[in-house]
């Protein structure tokens, strides 16, 4: 077991509640990051489900998440031979912090019958560029559980020398090894800067809603990252981010809408 | 009030209950489209809440649903000076059809700070394609309500000739004049022929979920919806579509995943 399936974990409780334990190591200044929180959620639905994989999930961002106890409700809207759909809502003292809605399936692993390809070729991982640690006791924790090796140019924003555009892209692991599930895809999905960082702006962009997909089981090796967005405006913006897996597979699509930070 | 209007109705029983009546006229082969239950749900939500419009909405379809009249179950989930997030659930006798997070917010048709451009380029609207109305009395009723104008070879499919590709992209209004706003906009995300169609699939291919975002207030005029997937596989596909307002404003994007059809 790793320290992600550890910091992941959700005790049952019973059909409808399970325990989890919010793992201050995912935090990003302070609040927790949206992927992880995410996975916790997945780890009760999909104990609780028939099936096994989460296949489609939309997550609202209600409020920021901080370490700590915490409980999973689910409620069970519809169990079905091929699909279930559940409603997960993260909640502590009474509050919800987020709400998604997931349907479950079984996967089969089996080949697609048509994919499209990757819309940008990354450069190899030796010529990409990683960011250096957190500090220990930092309040940028999530930072020391995976690992980026970014495209250059798409982090040029942290240089002074944006692009000009909304991307991000990267290939991505756990820092501590472990073959990638749709649990770490669910930290993928968010684990890149804002893409909005790349068109100049700057400061928290906080996610009000994430939906995700989860296509194929990630083959073991790195994941890449593809992250977009095609438009920024009253205060808003959409990030798209694909992520394909060590075999030229696409295994998750993600768009979220957040809220350009005041930086 | 145009006819869409009255057919989207959401009559307040109290903060969290609304009374519908569910429209035969928007149904495709007996269940209604999902856009147009998505219309329904986003009456009743922007009703209840102190924003006026809904800017991200994510919708799990739990059962096929038939006319007739039906509720609207809201939980107001967070209701923040910026955005507001609400749960809407489509119910029938106890049982839930339809549930949708949606956050609402108050656009203000500022410019866009960046955008990018269609990914695909329109041929003129009079070398497009239209279908043939419904005959009276058929069960595709929803095709009399909207009309669409096809880039031809998007609707090869029908002629025996798909292209190979999940593509559909067609000019887009109601039927019935009308301006374009947020309710037509949610039907507007559903109405194009399942994208896998173009990539010579055929049957029933119902949608899990689909989850959009409305970017801008559309400008009068027709809207050009441009529709693709990326991956088809294991049973299912993804439906991306992204609409396009006549001053050339992206103005609302959706992705769904759906089932392939058995056809």
């Amino acid at each position: 077991m790793t320290k992600f399936d550890e910091a992941t974990g959700a005790v049952r409780v019973d059909e409808s509640t399970y325990d989890v334990c919010l793992d201050p190591g995912y935090s990003i200044g302070g609040p927790l990051n949206g992927g992880y929180l995410m996975a916790v959620l997945l780890r009760a639905v999909v104990d609780a489900s028939p099936h096994e994989h989460p296949v489609t999930t939309g997550a609202h961002f209600l409020r920021a998440a901080e370490p700590g106890p915490a409980r999973v409700r689910l409620e069970h809207l519809k169990a079905g031979r091929t699909v279930a759909t559940t409603r997960a809502t993260l909640v502590r003292d009474g509050v919800a912090f987020v709400e998604a809605l997931v349907t479950t399936a079984t996967l089969s692993g089996a080949a697609p019958d048509w994919t499209d390809v990757p819309s940008v070729v990354m450069p190899p991982v030796e010529r990409c560029l990683r960011l250096p640690a957190p500090e220990p006791g930092s309040n940028m924790a999530f930072g020391a559980q995976v690992e980026l090796a970014f495209d250059p140019p798409t982090i040029g924003w942290l240089g002074g020398a944006p692009t000009g555009r909304p991307e991000a892209r990267a290939y991505f692991r756990m820092a501590e090894p472990q073959d990638p599930d749709p649990y770490v895809l669910a930290l993928a999905v968010d684990a890149l800067p804002p893409v909005i960082f790349s068109a100049g702006a700057r400061g928290w962009a906080p996610t009000v809603d994430l939906t995700w997909h989860l296509r194929a089981l990630p083959a073991p090796g790195l994941l890449t990252l593809l992250g977009g967005g095609r438009l920024i405006g009253d205060g808003w913006f959409d990030e798209e981010v694909e992520v394909w897996d060590s075999s030229g597979r696409l295994v998750a699509q993600s768009r979220q809408l957040a809220r350009v930070g005041r930086g």
